[in-house]
């Protein structure tokens, strides 16, 4: 099989089908489709649909609850902690992020900890949840032990990613999404397969010396972004949303290949009501104000310069309009799956 | 004068009588002085003593509003918005802050917004502000533009500082207090000072080049930290201070040395109740057993690990015995200050 162009629709109603044979009812496979369509749209494959056989390998191996029960364990007017009872994180996660908007409604600020749960994508496609409701989303996880606390050669804190969106009238949203590595291990991982060298400043060796050397840098730890500051950021989104929920210490969460038992991944979901500090079409006017202003700056090398998230603003609209590109292996293993679990297949 | 060692309480009394003199009354004036001494006792230097001349000749050229009444302008249950009318950003801060905690007793969460405030000084000494309810606090503001937005040579965002301040129970808080700049305008003046070259990575020149030259690197812009991460980061610092607080557009703030009118600044402070996530002394427990595990970890070249704000923490244990060290050209202006407004000189 070649890769091949696939119209989003038919991959969303293969995803539904799939997930629905794994265990879920129809409502919770579509939250999780739709995660996972909205990092593959996005461009942000590593969360996209290559994640699909380790999500359903969870399930099979009882790492993920597949009949996780939502329960509100403490709600106090504005805040609430959610135990996601080991199921899957993105039907937590749209369910927290819809939870911080309703309280937002009511308080002005809705602020949802989730315990308990697992991997849950792509950070931005909660925070975005927000945006329609006028609303700014923020949205932060704990991760897996990659980066080294500064000073310190022993990886211990998550690459823990925060998202802010924040809505725009006429221009594209402002959607940041970030880690507090200076790149993604899969970058380090690439290189490994091509050959290649890294750049110092990327990972640290199990010595904690830099390191242009992949494979050193995958045994060792990944560069915080600013030293200690990236470090110490690192370090207060995994207590936001390791310990404040109750979850884990920090150094303590798996990495979704861990097949073991429960990740121990906690995540933090705030909304903040625009209209309760400011007229919202005013905001969102100055926002659009703001996004010009940056795009008509002088630029480095007259290459153009991309507010946070435009590129993948972009990307979305692209792939929305042509379909999704998905190479051979990708194809072939969505295939297996569709045997196994007997449904139709993409292709 | 030589330099001279000066117990804090001194200092304190000197700088209530001060501002008192320029027309605080006397608990605003011991807001200022405590927010002074704050960043002084923590070896923040650039936002302590050294700034109060500053913060004097605004008042005298009506850059400061000395008769500033701040005013609740909306309030949402969780949230509120705080109109400093342009008077000192430290007694609008400590108002904002202390406001966020009670909101925070009551609905969980706590969220309020400053607008047509005043440079603040030092953001861990409002964040710290929430320690002692065993809340979490969380303090952004605004500044003037210093870092270009990733990908342009001109700098628009400000360094846009961060401060998060968690509870501990026997081992000290953890107090993260950033900005979103590799490093502070003032390391590269210093090094101006010292005719010493700067390392690459700290500045662009104003062409959007990176530069070792001290003065091109004061002619254009601090690098953000992780590139378009911290470049992003910053943005949405500032949309969250600026924007939302109605106060200005991104770029728009002003120096706090720029004379010429208000200097538009924004701030927003949020407080996190921990117990109603979880039962404080566990958290707090929890926060210990962190530390230690990060303390013990094994370090690069047996350097000692510190936690983000550990280092400030001891220095300021330590001015709290033995007095603050004041060199000769501060004793100075202080002295002509005490002149100026007749008050009993510090020495």
């Amino acid at each position: 099989m070649d890769s091949a162009v696939i119209p989003v629709s038919k991959l969303r109603e293969f995803l539904i089908e799939l997930f629905k044979e794994v265990g879920l009812n129809n409502s919770h496979a579509g939250i999780v489709a739709d995660s996972i369509l909205c990092a593959e749209l996005r461009g942000v494959k590593s969360h996209g649909l290559v994640r699909v056989s380790t999500y359903i390998e969870r399930v099979e191996k009882k790492a993920t609850n597949i009949n996780a029960k939502i329960k509100t364990e403490k709600i106090k007017k504005a805040t609430a902690l959610i135990n996601a009872d080991h199921g899957f994180g993105q039907i937590a996660g749209f369910y927290g992020m819809k939870l911080a908007i309703t309280l937002a409604k009511k308080y002005g600020v809705g602020l949802v900890g989730i315990k308990n749960s697992n991997h849950f994508g792509i950070a931005s496609f909660y925070s975005m949840l927000a945006l329609k409701h006028d609303m700014i989303g923020i949205v932060l996880t704990n991760s897996s032990p990659a980066i080294a606390p500064y000073g310190s050669s022993k990886p211990l804190l998550g690459t823990n990613p925060l998202s802010i969106a924040i809505p725009s009238k006429e221009e594209k949203p402002i959607i940041l999404d970030m880690s507090t590595s200076v790149v993604a291990r899969g970058k380090i991982r690439l290189a490994k397969l091509k050959n290649q060298k890294i750049p110092f400043g990327w990972a640290l060796d199990s010595s904690g010396r830099d390191t242009d050397d992949p494979d050193l840098a995958l045994k060792g730890s990944l560069v915080p972004i600013g030293g200690p500051k990236g470090s110490g950021l690192s370090l207060v989104i995994d207590i936001l949303c390791g310990v404040l929920t109750n979850t884990c210490l920090t150094g303590e969460v798996k990495n979704v290949t861990d097949m073991t038992g429960p990740s121990k991944t906690g995540h933090l979901f705030c909304a903040v009501n625009i209209a309760d500090f400011i007229e919202k079409n005013v905001f969102k006017s100055n926002i659009d104000e703001i996004i010009r202003k940056i795009k008509s700056l002088p630029s480095i090398n007259n290459l153009q310069i991309f507010l946070p998230g435009e590129i993948e603003n972009n990307l979305e609209e692209k792939s929305l309009r042509e379909g999704i590109n998905l190479d051979s292996n990708l194809i072939d293993e969505l295939s297996r799956l569709a045997s196994r679990y007997k449904i139709k297949n993409l292709i």
